[in-house]
Protein backbone atom coordinates (compact mmCIF):
# COMPACT_ATOMS: atom_id res chain seq x y z
CA UNK A 1 0.00 0.00 0.00
CA UNK A 2 2.45 2.96 0.77
CA UNK A 3 4.36 1.43 -2.51
CA UNK A 4 1.29 2.22 -4.23
CA UNK A 5 1.38 5.39 -2.96
CA UNK A 6 4.67 6.43 -3.65
CA UNK A 7 4.15 5.07 -7.10
CA UNK A 8 1.50 7.02 -7.58
CA UNK A 9 2.53 10.36 -6.05
CA UNK A 10 5.94 10.31 -7.94
CA UNK A 11 4.41 9.22 -11.35
CA UNK A 12 2.08 12.21 -11.15
CA UNK A 13 4.77 14.36 -10.03
CA UNK A 14 6.80 13.49 -12.81
CA UNK A 15 4.28 14.42 -15.52
CA UNK A 16 3.84 18.28 -14.10
CA UNK A 17 6.51 19.69 -16.51
CA UNK A 18 6.58 22.93 -14.30
CA UNK A 19 8.34 20.51 -11.38
CA UNK A 20 10.96 19.69 -13.78
CA UNK A 21 11.22 23.51 -15.61
CA UNK A 22 12.04 24.15 -11.90
CA UNK A 23 14.56 21.60 -10.64
CA UNK A 24 12.16 20.14 -7.98
CA UNK A 25 12.18 16.43 -6.81
CA UNK A 26 9.60 14.03 -4.34
CA UNK A 27 12.24 13.37 -1.30
CA UNK A 28 9.66 11.31 0.43
CA UNK A 29 5.81 10.04 0.58
CA UNK A 30 4.19 8.79 3.71
CA UNK A 31 0.33 8.39 4.01
CA UNK A 32 -0.90 11.83 4.61
CA UNK A 33 2.53 13.73 4.14
CA UNK A 34 4.86 14.29 1.15
CA UNK A 35 8.02 16.02 1.42
CA UNK A 36 9.58 18.12 -1.42
CA UNK A 37 12.83 19.86 -2.28
CA UNK A 38 13.98 22.38 -4.72
CA UNK A 39 17.89 23.25 -5.23
CA UNK A 40 18.93 26.62 -4.98
CA UNK A 41 19.28 27.63 -8.66
CA UNK A 42 19.78 30.51 -11.16
CA UNK A 43 16.91 30.37 -13.27
CA UNK A 44 14.13 30.62 -10.46
CA UNK A 45 14.83 33.89 -8.82
CA UNK A 46 13.50 36.97 -8.07
CA UNK A 47 14.98 40.76 -8.56
CA UNK A 48 17.21 39.92 -5.11
CA UNK A 49 18.78 36.65 -5.62
CA UNK A 50 16.22 34.78 -3.29
CA UNK A 51 14.05 32.00 -5.07
CA UNK A 52 11.07 33.87 -6.09
CA UNK A 53 7.89 33.25 -3.73
CA UNK A 54 6.04 31.67 -6.47
CA UNK A 55 8.72 28.82 -6.64
CA UNK A 56 8.29 28.38 -2.74
CA UNK A 57 4.52 28.44 -3.39
CA UNK A 58 5.19 26.00 -6.13
CA UNK A 59 6.76 22.92 -3.80
CA UNK A 60 4.56 23.96 -1.02
CA UNK A 61 1.49 23.14 -3.42
CA UNK A 62 2.32 20.37 -4.52
CA UNK A 63 3.70 19.15 -1.31
CA UNK A 64 0.17 19.69 0.19
CA UNK A 65 -1.91 18.61 -3.16
CA UNK A 66 0.56 15.03 -3.33
CA UNK A 67 0.11 14.82 0.87
CA UNK A 68 -4.07 15.02 0.09
CA UNK A 69 -3.54 12.64 -2.85
CA UNK A 70 -1.87 9.66 -0.60
CA UNK A 71 -5.19 9.84 1.09
CA UNK A 72 -7.29 9.84 -1.80
CA UNK A 73 -9.32 6.73 -3.95
CA UNK A 74 -7.64 5.30 -6.76
CA UNK A 75 -10.18 6.75 -9.44
CA UNK A 76 -9.43 10.38 -8.39
CA UNK A 77 -7.73 13.44 -9.33
CA UNK A 78 -6.41 16.23 -7.38
CA UNK A 79 -7.01 19.56 -7.76
CA UNK A 80 -5.56 22.91 -5.42
CA UNK A 81 -9.12 25.03 -5.03
CA UNK A 82 -7.33 27.82 -3.00
CA UNK A 83 -3.72 27.96 -1.03
CA UNK A 84 -2.01 31.13 1.14
CA UNK A 85 1.30 31.25 1.96
CA UNK A 86 3.06 33.60 4.64
CA UNK A 87 6.39 34.13 3.83
CA UNK A 88 8.45 34.67 6.77
CA UNK A 89 12.12 35.15 5.70
CA UNK A 90 14.33 35.84 2.38
CA UNK A 91 14.61 32.31 0.65
CA UNK A 92 17.94 31.87 0.46
CA UNK A 93 19.80 28.35 1.37
CA UNK A 94 21.64 25.32 -0.43
CA UNK A 95 17.52 24.10 -1.16
CA UNK A 96 14.23 24.93 0.12
CA UNK A 97 12.03 22.07 1.30
CA UNK A 98 8.08 21.64 1.42
CA UNK A 99 6.86 19.29 4.16
CA UNK A 100 3.02 19.27 2.85
CA UNK A 101 0.49 17.60 5.27
CA UNK A 102 -3.31 16.65 5.50
CA UNK A 103 -4.95 18.37 8.28
CA UNK A 104 -8.87 16.84 7.20
CA UNK A 105 -10.12 14.62 4.68
CA UNK A 106 -13.40 14.74 3.65
CA UNK A 107 -14.86 13.05 0.67
CA UNK A 108 -14.74 16.02 -1.38
CA UNK A 109 -12.46 18.95 0.63
CA UNK A 110 -8.93 17.92 1.82
CA UNK A 111 -7.46 20.64 4.04
CA UNK A 112 -4.01 20.73 3.91
CA UNK A 113 -0.83 22.73 5.01
CA UNK A 114 2.57 22.88 4.37
CA UNK A 115 5.80 24.47 6.23
CA UNK A 116 8.78 25.46 3.86
CA UNK A 117 12.59 25.13 5.23
CA UNK A 118 15.81 26.75 3.36
CA UNK A 119 18.64 23.95 4.28
CA UNK A 120 21.97 25.12 4.54
CA UNK A 121 24.79 22.54 5.61
CA UNK A 122 23.18 21.10 8.81
CA UNK A 123 20.77 24.01 9.85
CA UNK A 124 16.95 24.71 8.94
CA UNK A 125 15.32 27.78 8.90
CA UNK A 126 11.53 28.41 8.22
CA UNK A 127 10.69 30.59 4.90
CA UNK A 128 7.04 30.13 4.20
CA UNK A 129 4.05 28.65 5.57
CA UNK A 130 0.78 27.49 3.67
CA UNK A 131 -2.61 26.32 4.04
CA UNK A 132 -4.49 24.65 1.08
CA UNK A 133 -7.73 23.42 0.13
CA UNK A 134 -7.68 20.33 -2.01
CA UNK A 135 -10.30 19.21 -4.08
CA UNK A 136 -11.29 15.20 -4.60
CA UNK A 137 -11.96 15.01 -8.46
CA UNK A 138 -13.85 11.91 -9.66
CA UNK A 139 -12.20 10.10 -12.18
CA UNK A 140 -15.45 9.97 -14.80
CA UNK A 141 -14.15 13.58 -15.61
CA UNK A 142 -10.90 12.11 -17.35
CA UNK A 143 -8.52 13.67 -15.34
CA UNK A 144 -5.88 11.25 -13.07
CA UNK A 145 -4.10 11.58 -9.66
CA UNK B 1 7.12 60.28 -14.22
CA UNK B 2 4.67 57.56 -15.74
CA UNK B 3 8.29 56.83 -17.78
CA UNK B 4 9.98 56.73 -14.91
CA UNK B 5 7.68 53.71 -13.00
CA UNK B 6 7.41 51.79 -16.10
CA UNK B 7 10.81 51.77 -16.81
CA UNK B 8 11.23 50.62 -12.81
CA UNK B 9 9.29 47.84 -13.16
CA UNK B 10 10.94 46.28 -16.55
CA UNK B 11 14.14 46.70 -14.73
CA UNK B 12 12.91 44.71 -11.36
CA UNK B 13 11.17 42.34 -13.83
CA UNK B 14 13.99 41.56 -16.08
CA UNK B 15 15.69 40.87 -13.03
CA UNK B 16 13.66 37.87 -12.10
CA UNK B 17 14.79 34.77 -13.61
CA UNK B 18 12.27 33.47 -12.85
CA UNK B 19 10.18 35.04 -15.13
CA UNK B 20 12.11 34.61 -18.12
CA UNK B 21 12.07 30.46 -17.26
CA UNK B 22 8.34 30.53 -17.33
CA UNK B 23 8.26 32.83 -20.39
CA UNK B 24 6.42 35.86 -18.80
CA UNK B 25 6.43 39.37 -19.99
CA UNK B 26 4.99 43.00 -18.60
CA UNK B 27 2.24 43.85 -20.67
CA UNK B 28 1.51 46.71 -19.05
CA UNK B 29 2.28 49.25 -16.37
CA UNK B 30 0.20 51.95 -14.85
CA UNK B 31 0.05 53.79 -11.90
CA UNK B 32 -1.06 51.29 -9.24
CA UNK B 33 -1.53 48.51 -12.38
CA UNK B 34 0.17 46.27 -13.62
CA UNK B 35 -0.63 43.75 -16.44
CA UNK B 36 1.89 40.42 -16.78
CA UNK B 37 1.36 38.00 -19.28
CA UNK B 38 2.40 34.28 -19.73
CA UNK B 39 2.02 32.50 -22.72
CA UNK B 40 0.71 28.60 -22.49
CA UNK B 41 3.73 26.34 -22.78
CA UNK B 42 4.76 22.81 -22.69
CA UNK B 43 6.91 23.66 -19.47
CA UNK B 44 4.84 25.19 -17.38
CA UNK B 45 2.00 23.20 -16.97
CA UNK B 46 0.60 20.37 -13.82
CA UNK B 47 -0.10 16.86 -14.41
CA UNK B 48 -3.10 17.02 -16.21
CA UNK B 49 -1.96 19.35 -18.88
CA UNK B 50 -3.22 22.76 -17.54
CA UNK B 51 -1.05 25.19 -16.44
CA UNK B 52 0.26 24.66 -12.69
CA UNK B 53 -1.52 27.02 -10.10
CA UNK B 54 2.04 28.09 -8.88
CA UNK B 55 2.57 29.33 -12.73
CA UNK B 56 -0.84 31.24 -12.30
CA UNK B 57 0.40 32.32 -8.89
CA UNK B 58 3.65 33.41 -9.92
CA UNK B 59 2.07 36.39 -12.82
CA UNK B 60 -0.45 37.23 -9.96
CA UNK B 61 2.17 37.77 -7.57
CA UNK B 62 4.09 39.84 -9.61
CA UNK B 63 1.73 41.65 -11.39
CA UNK B 64 0.24 42.74 -7.45
CA UNK B 65 4.19 43.31 -6.46
CA UNK B 66 4.99 45.59 -9.71
CA UNK B 67 1.40 47.46 -8.85
CA UNK B 68 2.75 48.08 -5.28
CA UNK B 69 6.35 49.14 -6.59
CA UNK B 70 4.55 51.95 -8.71
CA UNK B 71 2.92 53.64 -5.63
CA UNK B 72 6.52 53.07 -3.69
CA UNK B 73 9.50 56.23 -3.76
CA UNK B 74 12.48 55.52 -5.66
CA UNK B 75 14.85 54.25 -2.77
CA UNK B 76 12.77 51.17 -1.55
CA UNK B 77 12.46 47.63 -2.29
CA UNK B 78 9.06 45.33 -2.42
CA UNK B 79 8.92 42.24 -0.93
CA UNK B 80 5.79 39.76 -0.82
CA UNK B 81 4.31 39.47 2.98
CA UNK B 82 1.54 37.01 1.73
CA UNK B 83 -0.84 36.21 -1.18
CA UNK B 84 -4.22 34.15 -1.27
CA UNK B 85 -5.15 32.84 -4.66
CA UNK B 86 -8.47 31.10 -5.31
CA UNK B 87 -8.58 29.27 -8.69
CA UNK B 88 -11.87 29.16 -10.19
CA UNK B 89 -10.98 27.17 -13.41
CA UNK B 90 -8.39 24.90 -14.50
CA UNK B 91 -5.90 27.14 -16.15
CA UNK B 92 -6.33 26.70 -19.85
CA UNK B 93 -6.25 28.66 -23.11
CA UNK B 94 -3.78 30.86 -25.33
CA UNK B 95 -2.32 32.77 -22.27
CA UNK B 96 -2.63 33.37 -18.93
CA UNK B 97 -2.93 37.48 -18.17
CA UNK B 98 -2.85 38.50 -14.41
CA UNK B 99 -3.93 42.43 -13.49
CA UNK B 100 -2.61 43.41 -10.33
CA UNK B 101 -3.52 47.02 -8.43
CA UNK B 102 -3.37 48.34 -5.65
CA UNK B 103 -6.12 48.41 -2.95
CA UNK B 104 -4.70 50.48 0.08
CA UNK B 105 -0.84 51.83 0.28
CA UNK B 106 -0.08 52.83 3.60
CA UNK B 107 3.57 53.89 4.00
CA UNK B 108 4.92 50.29 5.05
CA UNK B 109 2.23 47.69 3.83
CA UNK B 110 0.20 47.80 0.41
CA UNK B 111 -2.61 45.89 -0.16
CA UNK B 112 -3.00 44.36 -3.38
CA UNK B 113 -5.32 42.36 -5.77
CA UNK B 114 -5.25 40.70 -8.93
CA UNK B 115 -7.33 38.72 -11.34
CA UNK B 116 -6.16 36.61 -13.80
CA UNK B 117 -7.86 35.45 -16.90
CA UNK B 118 -6.89 32.77 -19.86
CA UNK B 119 -7.24 34.46 -22.76
CA UNK B 120 -8.10 32.44 -25.93
CA UNK B 121 -8.65 33.81 -29.65
CA UNK B 122 -10.88 37.20 -28.34
CA UNK B 123 -12.45 35.38 -25.57
CA UNK B 124 -11.40 36.19 -21.87
CA UNK B 125 -12.20 33.91 -19.13
CA UNK B 126 -10.89 34.70 -14.90
CA UNK B 127 -9.08 31.44 -13.76
CA UNK B 128 -7.66 32.67 -10.43
CA UNK B 129 -8.08 35.45 -7.72
CA UNK B 130 -5.31 36.91 -5.68
CA UNK B 131 -5.06 38.90 -2.52
CA UNK B 132 -1.81 40.13 -1.45
CA UNK B 133 0.29 42.00 1.07
CA UNK B 134 3.26 44.12 0.19
CA UNK B 135 6.08 45.50 2.44
CA UNK B 136 7.76 48.57 1.66
CA UNK B 137 12.20 47.66 1.90
CA UNK B 138 13.95 50.99 2.70
CA UNK B 139 17.00 51.15 0.95
CA UNK B 140 19.33 50.89 3.81
CA UNK B 141 18.90 47.07 3.40
CA UNK B 142 20.40 47.10 -0.10
CA UNK B 143 17.58 45.78 -1.84
CA UNK B 144 16.19 47.50 -4.66
CA UNK B 145 12.95 47.71 -6.16
CA UNK C 1 -37.66 34.72 -8.56
CA UNK C 2 -36.13 37.53 -6.98
CA UNK C 3 -38.91 38.04 -4.27
CA UNK C 4 -38.23 34.23 -2.76
CA UNK C 5 -34.38 34.92 -3.39
CA UNK C 6 -34.52 37.98 -1.09
CA UNK C 7 -37.08 35.92 1.72
CA UNK C 8 -34.39 33.07 1.33
CA UNK C 9 -31.62 35.19 2.66
CA UNK C 10 -33.51 37.07 5.10
CA UNK C 11 -35.26 34.05 7.07
CA UNK C 12 -31.75 32.00 7.08
CA UNK C 13 -29.88 35.57 7.95
CA UNK C 14 -32.50 35.76 10.88
CA UNK C 15 -31.72 32.48 11.96
CA UNK C 16 -28.60 33.73 13.00
CA UNK C 17 -28.15 34.81 16.21
CA UNK C 18 -25.00 35.76 16.30
CA UNK C 19 -25.94 38.71 13.28
CA UNK C 20 -28.86 39.32 15.90
CA UNK C 21 -26.21 39.53 18.73
CA UNK C 22 -23.93 42.09 17.06
CA UNK C 23 -26.39 43.90 15.45
CA UNK C 24 -26.29 43.39 12.21
CA UNK C 25 -28.81 43.48 9.40
CA UNK C 26 -29.44 42.66 5.92
CA UNK C 27 -29.75 45.80 3.53
CA UNK C 28 -30.06 44.61 0.14
CA UNK C 29 -30.06 41.03 -1.53
CA UNK C 30 -29.09 41.12 -5.69
CA UNK C 31 -28.50 37.77 -7.69
CA UNK C 32 -25.06 37.07 -6.83
CA UNK C 33 -24.90 40.24 -4.37
CA UNK C 34 -25.53 40.80 -0.79
CA UNK C 35 -24.96 44.12 1.16
CA UNK C 36 -24.85 43.50 4.70
CA UNK C 37 -24.70 46.57 7.50
CA UNK C 38 -23.07 46.58 11.10
CA UNK C 39 -23.87 50.14 12.87
CA UNK C 40 -21.11 50.96 15.17
CA UNK C 41 -21.88 50.10 18.56
CA UNK C 42 -20.28 49.97 22.12
CA UNK C 43 -20.52 45.81 22.55
CA UNK C 44 -18.34 44.62 19.37
CA UNK C 45 -15.20 46.51 20.16
CA UNK C 46 -11.50 45.54 19.74
CA UNK C 47 -8.97 47.22 22.30
CA UNK C 48 -8.61 50.31 20.77
CA UNK C 49 -11.98 51.68 20.39
CA UNK C 50 -12.09 50.03 16.65
CA UNK C 51 -14.68 47.60 15.32
CA UNK C 52 -13.19 44.32 15.88
CA UNK C 53 -11.78 42.87 13.00
CA UNK C 54 -14.11 39.49 13.76
CA UNK C 55 -16.87 41.38 13.72
CA UNK C 56 -16.06 43.02 10.28
CA UNK C 57 -15.23 39.39 9.12
CA UNK C 58 -18.40 38.18 10.13
CA UNK C 59 -20.72 40.69 8.54
CA UNK C 60 -17.88 39.79 5.24
CA UNK C 61 -18.30 36.26 5.68
CA UNK C 62 -22.01 36.59 5.31
CA UNK C 63 -22.30 38.76 2.79
CA UNK C 64 -19.97 36.07 0.74
CA UNK C 65 -22.02 33.37 2.13
CA UNK C 66 -25.55 34.72 1.57
CA UNK C 67 -24.36 35.96 -1.89
CA UNK C 68 -23.60 32.34 -2.65
CA UNK C 69 -27.27 31.21 -1.74
CA UNK C 70 -28.64 33.52 -4.05
CA UNK C 71 -27.30 31.21 -6.91
CA UNK C 72 -27.91 27.83 -5.34
CA UNK C 73 -30.83 25.48 -5.86
CA UNK C 74 -33.87 25.09 -3.05
CA UNK C 75 -32.96 22.31 -1.71
CA UNK C 76 -29.30 23.33 -0.72
CA UNK C 77 -27.53 25.09 2.32
CA UNK C 78 -24.11 26.99 2.34
CA UNK C 79 -21.29 26.33 4.45
CA UNK C 80 -18.06 28.65 4.19
CA UNK C 81 -15.15 26.39 3.39
CA UNK C 82 -12.40 29.38 3.97
CA UNK C 83 -12.18 33.13 4.17
CA UNK C 84 -9.81 35.22 3.99
CA UNK C 85 -9.66 39.09 4.82
CA UNK C 86 -7.29 41.64 4.35
CA UNK C 87 -7.49 44.68 6.73
CA UNK C 88 -6.97 48.02 5.16
CA UNK C 89 -7.53 50.52 8.02
CA UNK C 90 -9.05 50.78 11.31
CA UNK C 91 -12.98 50.38 11.66
CA UNK C 92 -14.34 53.18 12.31
CA UNK C 93 -17.28 54.89 11.28
CA UNK C 94 -21.16 55.22 11.77
CA UNK C 95 -21.46 51.76 10.02
CA UNK C 96 -19.48 48.96 8.41
CA UNK C 97 -21.08 47.57 5.26
CA UNK C 98 -20.28 44.36 3.53
CA UNK C 99 -20.54 43.73 -0.18
CA UNK C 100 -20.41 40.31 -0.87
CA UNK C 101 -20.30 39.39 -4.86
CA UNK C 102 -20.13 35.82 -6.48
CA UNK C 103 -16.82 35.25 -8.48
CA UNK C 104 -17.47 32.15 -9.80
CA UNK C 105 -20.44 29.38 -9.13
CA UNK C 106 -19.80 25.84 -9.84
CA UNK C 107 -22.27 22.82 -9.28
CA UNK C 108 -20.29 22.36 -5.47
CA UNK C 109 -18.42 25.56 -4.51
CA UNK C 110 -18.46 28.98 -4.60
CA UNK C 111 -16.04 31.37 -4.81
CA UNK C 112 -17.15 34.90 -3.65
CA UNK C 113 -15.50 38.06 -2.98
CA UNK C 114 -16.57 41.02 -0.16
CA UNK C 115 -15.37 44.59 0.23
CA UNK C 116 -16.00 46.13 3.06
CA UNK C 117 -16.82 50.16 3.81
CA UNK C 118 -17.08 52.32 7.08
CA UNK C 119 -20.02 54.63 6.05
CA UNK C 120 -19.70 58.09 7.95
CA UNK C 121 -22.20 61.18 6.88
CA UNK C 122 -22.10 60.36 3.11
CA UNK C 123 -18.41 59.21 2.69
CA UNK C 124 -17.20 55.82 2.56
CA UNK C 125 -13.83 54.42 3.40
CA UNK C 126 -12.75 50.63 2.57
CA UNK C 127 -11.60 48.89 5.49
CA UNK C 128 -12.03 45.33 4.46
CA UNK C 129 -11.20 42.91 1.69
CA UNK C 130 -12.27 39.04 1.97
CA UNK C 131 -12.00 36.67 -0.49
CA UNK C 132 -13.72 33.14 0.68
CA UNK C 133 -15.03 29.68 -1.01
CA UNK C 134 -18.63 28.57 0.06
CA UNK C 135 -19.64 24.88 -0.40
CA UNK C 136 -22.94 23.58 -1.97
CA UNK C 137 -24.57 21.28 0.89
CA UNK C 138 -26.59 18.91 -0.49
CA UNK C 139 -30.30 19.21 1.45
CA UNK C 140 -29.97 15.22 2.42
CA UNK C 141 -27.77 16.24 5.28
CA UNK C 142 -31.08 18.08 6.87
CA UNK C 143 -29.10 21.24 6.61
CA UNK C 144 -31.37 23.94 5.01
CA UNK C 145 -30.02 27.70 3.54
CA UNK D 1 8.21 38.78 33.19
CA UNK D 2 5.63 36.11 32.49
CA UNK D 3 3.97 38.39 35.08
CA UNK D 4 3.90 41.10 32.98
CA UNK D 5 2.84 39.39 30.00
CA UNK D 6 0.13 37.01 31.45
CA UNK D 7 -0.95 40.81 32.90
CA UNK D 8 -0.76 42.69 29.34
CA UNK D 9 -2.75 40.18 27.28
CA UNK D 10 -5.72 39.67 29.91
CA UNK D 11 -5.72 43.58 30.34
CA UNK D 12 -6.26 44.23 27.19
CA UNK D 13 -8.61 41.48 26.35
CA UNK D 14 -10.58 42.82 28.90
CA UNK D 15 -10.97 46.02 26.97
CA UNK D 16 -12.55 44.10 24.02
CA UNK D 17 -16.20 44.48 24.23
CA UNK D 18 -16.85 41.87 21.81
CA UNK D 19 -15.28 39.05 24.04
CA UNK D 20 -17.07 39.92 26.06
CA UNK D 21 -20.01 40.15 24.07
CA UNK D 22 -19.20 36.27 23.14
CA UNK D 23 -18.76 35.34 26.21
CA UNK D 24 -15.32 34.14 25.13
CA UNK D 25 -12.09 34.34 28.00
CA UNK D 26 -8.31 33.65 28.43
CA UNK D 27 -7.49 30.42 29.48
CA UNK D 28 -3.81 30.53 28.84
CA UNK D 29 -0.81 32.76 28.48
CA UNK D 30 2.62 31.73 27.77
CA UNK D 31 5.64 33.25 25.95
CA UNK D 32 4.76 33.37 22.44
CA UNK D 33 1.15 31.63 22.84
CA UNK D 34 -2.06 32.02 23.80
CA UNK D 35 -5.31 29.72 24.27
CA UNK D 36 -8.88 31.39 24.39
CA UNK D 37 -12.32 29.80 25.04
CA UNK D 38 -15.73 30.23 24.27
CA UNK D 39 -18.89 28.18 25.54
CA UNK D 40 -21.02 27.15 23.29
CA UNK D 41 -24.00 29.29 23.96
CA UNK D 42 -27.19 30.27 21.81
CA UNK D 43 -26.53 33.62 21.22
CA UNK D 44 -23.30 33.31 18.82
CA UNK D 45 -24.61 30.53 16.38
CA UNK D 46 -25.01 30.87 12.38
CA UNK D 47 -28.46 29.03 10.73
CA UNK D 48 -28.05 25.68 11.27
CA UNK D 49 -27.19 25.82 14.57
CA UNK D 50 -23.81 25.60 15.14
CA UNK D 51 -20.82 28.09 16.59
CA UNK D 52 -21.14 31.15 13.51
CA UNK D 53 -17.45 30.75 11.81
CA UNK D 54 -17.00 34.65 12.55
CA UNK D 55 -17.24 33.64 16.50
CA UNK D 56 -14.39 30.49 15.37
CA UNK D 57 -12.28 33.31 13.65
CA UNK D 58 -13.10 36.07 16.63
CA UNK D 59 -11.24 33.68 19.36
CA UNK D 60 -8.34 32.72 16.36
CA UNK D 61 -7.46 36.22 15.78
CA UNK D 62 -7.45 36.98 19.64
CA UNK D 63 -5.18 33.61 20.09
CA UNK D 64 -2.97 35.08 17.25
CA UNK D 65 -3.01 38.67 18.16
CA UNK D 66 -2.09 38.12 21.74
CA UNK D 67 0.38 35.28 21.05
CA UNK D 68 2.14 38.36 18.80
CA UNK D 69 1.82 40.66 22.04
CA UNK D 70 3.79 38.38 24.35
CA UNK D 71 6.96 39.15 22.15
CA UNK D 72 6.29 42.77 21.59
CA UNK D 73 7.93 45.51 23.26
CA UNK D 74 5.72 46.89 26.06
CA UNK D 75 5.37 50.42 24.21
CA UNK D 76 3.67 49.02 21.14
CA UNK D 77 0.25 47.90 19.93
CA UNK D 78 -1.08 45.14 18.06
CA UNK D 79 -3.02 45.19 14.68
CA UNK D 80 -4.63 42.28 12.92
CA UNK D 81 -2.86 43.20 9.30
CA UNK D 82 -4.70 39.70 7.70
CA UNK D 83 -6.09 36.22 8.94
CA UNK D 84 -7.05 32.96 6.91
CA UNK D 85 -9.46 30.66 8.37
CA UNK D 86 -9.87 26.95 6.91
CA UNK D 87 -12.64 25.89 8.53
CA UNK D 88 -12.71 21.67 8.83
CA UNK D 89 -15.59 20.64 10.77
CA UNK D 90 -19.18 21.92 11.76
CA UNK D 91 -18.10 24.40 15.04
CA UNK D 92 -20.25 22.03 17.74
CA UNK D 93 -19.19 21.12 21.14
CA UNK D 94 -19.52 22.19 24.60
CA UNK D 95 -16.59 24.88 23.71
CA UNK D 96 -13.96 26.28 21.06
CA UNK D 97 -10.40 26.33 22.30
CA UNK D 98 -8.06 28.49 20.07
CA UNK D 99 -4.82 28.57 20.49
CA UNK D 100 -2.22 30.84 18.61
CA UNK D 101 1.03 31.06 18.49
CA UNK D 102 3.94 32.96 16.91
CA UNK D 103 5.70 31.20 13.80
CA UNK D 104 7.92 34.28 13.15
CA UNK D 105 8.65 37.41 14.76
CA UNK D 106 9.87 40.15 12.85
CA UNK D 107 10.57 44.25 13.99
CA UNK D 108 7.35 44.95 12.31
CA UNK D 109 5.37 41.83 11.76
CA UNK D 110 4.82 39.01 13.38
CA UNK D 111 3.04 36.18 11.30
CA UNK D 112 0.89 33.51 13.65
CA UNK D 113 -0.77 30.58 12.81
CA UNK D 114 -3.95 28.89 15.42
CA UNK D 115 -5.88 25.74 15.58
CA UNK D 116 -9.46 25.89 17.01
CA UNK D 117 -10.74 22.64 18.57
CA UNK D 118 -14.46 21.90 19.70
CA UNK D 119 -13.96 19.91 23.57
CA UNK D 120 -16.98 18.08 24.07
CA UNK D 121 -16.93 15.89 27.40
CA UNK D 122 -12.95 14.89 27.21
CA UNK D 123 -12.67 14.66 23.43
CA UNK D 124 -10.94 17.31 21.40
CA UNK D 125 -11.70 17.59 17.11
CA UNK D 126 -10.20 20.53 15.28
CA UNK D 127 -12.74 22.98 13.42
CA UNK D 128 -10.45 25.55 11.90
CA UNK D 129 -7.09 26.92 11.23
CA UNK D 130 -5.55 30.42 10.84
CA UNK D 131 -2.83 31.92 10.00
CA UNK D 132 -2.82 35.48 10.63
CA UNK D 133 -0.17 38.41 10.02
CA UNK D 134 0.24 40.93 13.24
CA UNK D 135 1.53 44.59 12.66
CA UNK D 136 3.94 45.79 15.72
CA UNK D 137 2.48 49.74 15.88
CA UNK D 138 4.74 51.65 18.12
CA UNK D 139 3.54 53.87 20.74
CA UNK D 140 3.41 57.17 19.92
CA UNK D 141 0.08 56.38 17.74
CA UNK D 142 -1.23 56.36 20.44
CA UNK D 143 -2.23 53.04 20.68
CA UNK D 144 -1.86 50.93 23.78
CA UNK D 145 -1.36 46.57 23.53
Amino acid sequence: MPDDIDARVRRSFSQQTLMRTLGAEVLAVRPGEVEIVLPFAEHILQQHGFVHAAAVAAIADNACGYAALTTMPPDTAVLTVEFKTNLLSPAKGERMRAIGRVVRAGRNLIITAADVFADTGGASKQVALMTATMMVVKGDTGLKD
